[in-house]
């Protein structure tokens, strides 16, 4: 659906701000409680909590996040995921967001209220409360900025450091299917992440949002190199149909398209690995696993791996 | 300044996304901490907190909360203040922000440099740690979004709700002076409002950022009225020199103009006020503090007191 509206009656404008907020307050009821546990204050007032919080930020923009093509409530649904994606990746769980948009007066009310029901429905899905957010006016521009904060699940959060020269990578699920719907389809790695956090082999974890090429470094140790088995990397049916429209390789599109939102992760290179994935299958059975290669020492990387400097991923200022 | 630069070198395209990042690490230096609790990782890490835990969210806009005449260190400091405002409304201080950019490619390097170090600045001013944050390509618009968390600052937060037929309406400061400098040239409220969450007498808090006549329904209790004094509201110089430019009074200008960032709330009827005042004026003695008015029983409003519903503040969507 295009977000803007030809009649003005069909807009938010029409609302007006006080209503339209009003309105946010009913699309979004359920997952909202009441103030100041949630919106209506200067602030939401969040419970005390005993464990380290963690807290991270994703907008969803149209025209580079989504466009006429995404349904709007997957514009919503898409909006959360990113951000819980995010803590998925260090191993934690979501409690409490805020949402701020940046609202073109022509955009169609339907579309808004698509919008903020499926927010509200992934908030549901996902155990997170809605608890404030801003509506501000600007022309010819339409996103949507959440901030989402969230609790680490177990005993640790994973980080992006932590890798060792001789670890093994894996990935979660399979690349380069975002382009054809993946990117607002996918479901973040909640379960897995918290999984994974919970299992000491695991020594540092990252999720794929700006493609493989371009994420792996922030996981790869000093002094070391990805040394990656091209025929282990997991590529999407997806990322194949595609390659056939763009002339790249079906590799390239699961090396470099951003937003697969799968977990990469670091597993000690001594860990009993046949012991791992049969846990990993036993609790996420149609989930795949892959061990892509491994961190080598600088220069050292076998013949018959790939250097992913080669690729770059996707970059955002161009 | 204006912030599209007319060369592309000149622009932040000419940086890239990656170095842009390291680049805006250099200009936060000292109040964003390392990773993991800071930038670096997929989200930022909060210690565990035993005080109840605040969030608001706020954006400035290019076009609507600031143009080419505010310094664009004034920006940044703006985007901060903002939220340190929502927090003082409740008496509650800062401890951690994250903030979304929103960034059409054309915009000066220099530009976003000030803007980062004028929020920098404001940050070690009010001891607010940048723990994260995001950059997103928007083309044709700039926009940043910050997201501040904070902590109760005492034993109570002050809720906008709890004012009684009878109370009295005091605000800070002086009203009406925003667009002439005063919506960024402002300090926000932090320690007066942590001051007032410690007095008894005070029921209810909000700050003014619509204006007192949008944003004091909000305050006033079911079942009651504000009847407003005219000749005691605090009148800022600046909208006396605006009225005469608009042919409104300046009266006007103190009701419905937005920004003014100044705390409104209500005192218990009962309380002794010059005891109060006493003690305020012994604590903040420059800062103007204005009692304008009660709450009153609905339909029983004195002859000589002002209806706010003849006026209406500012309205965001039209």
């Amino acid at each position: 659906m295009n977000p803007f509206a030809q009649r003005p009656a069909d807009s938010v404008s029409a609302l007006g701000e006080t209503r339209l907020i009003a309105t946010i307050r009913r699309w979004l009821a359920g997952v909202s409680p009441p103030s100041p546990r949630g919106i209506g204050d200067d602030c939401a007032v969040l419970p005390a909590n005993f464990r380290r919080q963690l807290i991270t930020t994703d907008p969803v923009i149209y025209g580079r996040h989504f466009d006429d093509t995404v349904p709007p409530r997957a514009v919503g649904a898409k909006l959360l995921k990113r951000n819980l994606s995010d803590l998925a990746a260090m191993g934690a769980r979501p409690t409490a967001a805020v949402i701020s948009l940046a609202l073109d007066p022509r955009v169609k009310t339907r579309w808004l209220e698509q919008f903020y029901r499926g927010l509200a429905a992934a908030a549901r899905q996902f155990s997170v409360s809605i608890v404030g957010g801003d509506v501000a006016q600007s022309d010819g521009f339409l996103g949507a900025f959440l901030t989402l904060c969230g609790e680490a699940a177990g005993p640790r959060v994973v980080l992006r450091t932590g890798a060792r020269a001789g670890d093994w990578i894996y990935v979660t699920g399979r690349l380069g299917g975002s382009r054809l719907g993946h990117h607002w389809r996918f479901i973040p790695r909640l379960a897995e992440g918290e999984w994974l956090a919970r299992r000491g082999e695991v020594r540092a974890m990252m999720d794929l949002s700006d493609g493989l090429a371009k994420d792996l470094p922030a996981l790869t140790p000093a002094g070391t190199e990805p040394a990656i088995d091209e025929t282990a990397v997991p590529v999407s049916a997806a990322a194949r149909t595609l390659a056939r429209r763009t002339a790249q390789s079906p590799l390239f599109h699961a090396f470099c398209d951003g937003e697969d939102y799968e977990l990469v992760f670091a597993v000690a290179r001594r860990a009993d690995r046949a012991a791992f994935e049969r846990a990993w299958h036993q609790r996420f059975s149609p989930t795949r696993l892959s061990c892509i290669g491994r961190f080598v020492p600088a220069g050292k990387r076998p013949a018959n791996t790939t250097n992913l400097a080669t690729y770059h991923g996707y970059e955002h200022l161009c």
